[in-house]
C-alpha cells in the first residue's frame, strides 16, 4: 500500500497543540479517539533514533481522559477492570484492561485516581465514555462521566527528566513510575506524571488549560534546545522494541487478557465487584491464542497478515516492523496455543522466524 | 493544512474491498468506526461530477453494524431512540438519532429492522456498541450485542438503479425508499436497501461474505462499463449541497437534535420508553444553538473555526466546502439562536455571509 492522504475534517479532531505540530513539520497522522495522533515527523527511523537518544515531546491529546467522579465512581470503575483498584492511592497511574462480562477487552486504559471520588480514565482507541456511561446508566449508580478537557503532552527519551525539570522544577526527578505531582506552569497547577508510551523514560504532563499549549510547548522547546529537543509521537519501531501492546492493534474486543499476557493485571482472587472476573476465571488456561513474539532475520511479507503451516493459518500478524538497531524484523502475532505447544518456529517464503515471547529478549535472539 | 500521509495498521481496519479500492487509485481516506472510508479518487470535484452524472460504488464497510437480538432487543433500542420505533416493518431504515439521558446525541444511525428480534443499528463513527452492552448488561436486558460481519457496499447516482438491477435483478426497482429485500448474488441472499449517503439516489448492498466482496465489485464494474461506474466515496461537495448531516462534523456529544433540526425524528409525545424523552421535553425549545448554513460569494477563511461578530464568538463552523455548481462557499455552522434572532447573515474578512436553513435551497440563495 502506497502512501495515502487523510482527509481532515472536525470529525478528526485537532487538538490545542496542533498548530505547533503542524510548524514542526508533521508528515502523518493517524486517527486515535476521533483526534489526530501526529505518527511522522521526519521519518519513522530518524524520529526513533531522536527519541532513543535525546528527548522528544508528542502531542498525546488524544488519549483522552474520561473523568468518573462521584459517590459510586470507584465502584462503576472497578466493575469495569478485573484489576483490583482498592489500594491505590491518590496520583497513582494504574495500567488495566478494561473487560465486558465475556472477559472480552474494551480497552486499556491507565487509570488514574485524581481525587477521591474522581477517576480519570486515560484511554486507548475505543469509546470507553459511552460503556461506563451506559453502565452507570443501566445500574442507576451515582456518578458523573464525561471527557474531560485535559490534554495529555508526553515529553520522552532520555533526556526528559533534565528537559521536565527545567520547565516544571526540582520536583520532577523525586517523581516515581506511575506516580504524579501536581506542578505549575505559568501558576498553573496541572499534574505531571513519569509515564508514556515509549521505554525510554519520561513524563506526561496532563494539560488543563488549552491556552497554555502553545506557551508550554514553546517553553519545552526553549529550554530543550541544547537537549536536541524534537517533535515526535508513539514510534512504531520502538514500541515494538519494547513490547508495548497497542489496542486496536495487538489485541482488540475479540481477545481476552490472557491471550494478549496481561496475566499480572487480572486480580483472579480478589474479592472485588468486576463484572468480567467470573468470565476470566473460567477462561484462565483455556484461552485459545497467545500474543507472541516472532523475529526474522529480513523483512517477509504476510498475505492478509496469515501466519501458515503447512497451508493452514495458525497465526495473525498484528504488528510489525523493522528494527534498525536489532537488524531483524519483529513481528506481533496472535498465534494458536495449539501451535506453540509443538513448535519454535515458522517458516515464510523460506526465512524461519523464531517464536519468543513478548517484551523481546535481544540478548536472547542475537 | 497541507496534506499529511495517514498511518494504517491493523487499528484502522481494512475491508474485504480494499485490495479493489487501492486499485482503483484511491488517494485518500478517513478512518471511520475504526476502519478506512475511501475519501478522494480522481480529486474531489472530478469525484463530485461522476457522483451526480454518473454512477459510483463506495466501500463503505465502516457503517458497522451492532446487531441487537433477542428478546429485549426492540426494547433496548427504543431506550436509545426518542424515536418511536414501534411501527417499523421488517428490512426498513429507519434513520434515528440515539441520544442519552441528557438529550445529547451518541450517533445517528439508520436503525434496521432485519427480523422479529434482531435489529441491526447502522451507525455513524462513536462505539455505539459498547454504550448498547453497557446498557445491557446495566439493565439487565436478555440481549445479544455484536458486531456483525457484513460490509456495506453503496452504489450511488442518477444510474445507480439501472447498475443494481443489471446485477441484482428485476426487483430493485420496487424497492422503495429505506426498504430492502433479499436478493442474490452468486447464490448467496443479501439485504439491497434503497438508501445511501448522497441525494443522488441509489442503493446499499450489505455484503454478507467477505469472499464475495471482490467478485461484487468486479461485477459491478463490468455490468456497469458503458455508465461510466467509478470508485467513489461520501463525497464533501456533494453531501454538504445537500445538507446531509455528518456525525462528529455537524454534531457531536455536545449537542442535541433539536439543535441539529432533527426534530422529525423525535416523537416527543409517544408512549415509548426512551432514556433520553424526559430530557428532550425539557429542552424543546429552549436549546442555546442552531445548525445553519451561511452562504459566502467567495471562499473564507476562519480563525480556528469561529463565527465572530462584533468580536464575539456567534458561531462554530463544523462544514465548509466551495461549490462548483453554484458557485457558493458553504459553510455548516452551529450559530447562536440569540443571534440567529436578530441577523440574517455575517461579515467575515469584509465577505457578507447569508444565513439559511438547511438543507441549502439554492433557488432561493440564486
Amino acid at each position: 500500500m502506497t502512501y495515502k492522504i487523510l482527509s481532515i475534517s472536525r470529525r478528526t479532531r485537532k487538538t490545542p497543540f496542533t498548530p505547533r505540530v503542524e510548524a514542526a513539520g508533521v508528515k502523518g497522522y493517524t486517527v486515535y479517539n476521533h483526534m489526530l495522533l501526529p505518527t511522522i515527523f521526519e521519518s519513522n527511523e530518524a524520529d526513533y533514533w531522536s527519541l532513543c537518544q535525546d528527548v522528544q515531546v508528542w502531542d498525546v491529546s488524544c488519549e483522552r481522559q474520561i473523568e468518573v467522579s462521584g459517590p459510586d465512581s470507584e465502584r462503576l470503575i472497578q466493575l469495569m477492570t478485573p484489576r483490583d483498584i482498592s489500594q491505590a492511592v491518590i496520583g497513582q497511574g494504574l495500567y488495566a484492561p478494561l473487560c465486558d462480562e465475556n472477559g472480552a477487552i474494551i480497552n486499556d486504559p491507565v487509570l488514574i485516581k485524581f481525587a477521591a471520588d474522581d477517576w480519570w480514565i486515560s484511554i486507548a482507541d475505543s469509546d470507553v465514555r459511552l460503556w461506563a456511561r451506559g453502565l452507570a446508566q443501566g445500574s442507576g449508580l451515582d456518578v458523573k462521566i464525561r471527557e474531560a478537557s485535559i490534554w495529555p503532552l508526553a515529553v520522552q527519551g532520555p533526556k526528559a527528566e533534565e528537559l521536565v525539570t527545567r520547565v516544571f522544577g526540582n520536583e520532577v526527578p523525586g517523581i516515581r513510575f506511575f506516580r504524579s505531582k501536581m506542578l505549575e506552569f505559568r501558576g498553573k497547577a496541572m499534574m505531571v506524571m513519569r509515564s508514556g508510551y515509549s521505554k525510554q523514560g519520561g513524563f506526561e504532563i496532563y494539560l488543563n488549560d488549552a491556552d497554555l499549549a502553545e506557551p508550554l510547548w514553546d517553553e519545552l522547546f526553549a529550554q530543550g534546545q541544547d537537549l536536541n529537543v524534537r517533535a515526535g509521537g508513539p514510534n512504531l519501531i520502538e514500541r515494538i522494541e519494547s513490547g508495548l501492546l497497542s489496542y486496536g492493534n495487538d489485541m482488540n474486543f475479540n481477545h481476552n487478557p490472557f491471550e494478549c499476557g496481561l496475566d499480572a493485571f487480572i486480580d483472579l482472587d480478589a474479592d472485588i465487584e468486576s463484572m468480567s472476573l467470573p468470565a476470566l476465571r473460567a477462561i484462565k488456561g483455556r484461552h485459545v491464542h497467545q500474543l507472541v513474539g516472532i523475529v526474522f532475520d529480513q523483512p517477509v511479507e504476510f498475505d492478509d497478515f496469515r501466519v501458515e503451516a503447512d497451508g493452514e493459518a495458525v497465526g495473525d500478524v498484528r504488528s510489525q516492523v523493522w528494527s534498525p538497531r536489532y537488524e531483524k524484523f519483529l513481528t506481533m502475532v496472535m498465534m494458536k496455543r495449539e501451535f506453540l505447544r509443538e513448535n519454535t518456529s515458522v517458516t515464510i517464503d523460506n526465512n524461519i522466524g523464531k517464536i519468543v515471547d513478548l517484551p523481546f529478549d535481544f540478548d536472547a535472539i542475537a
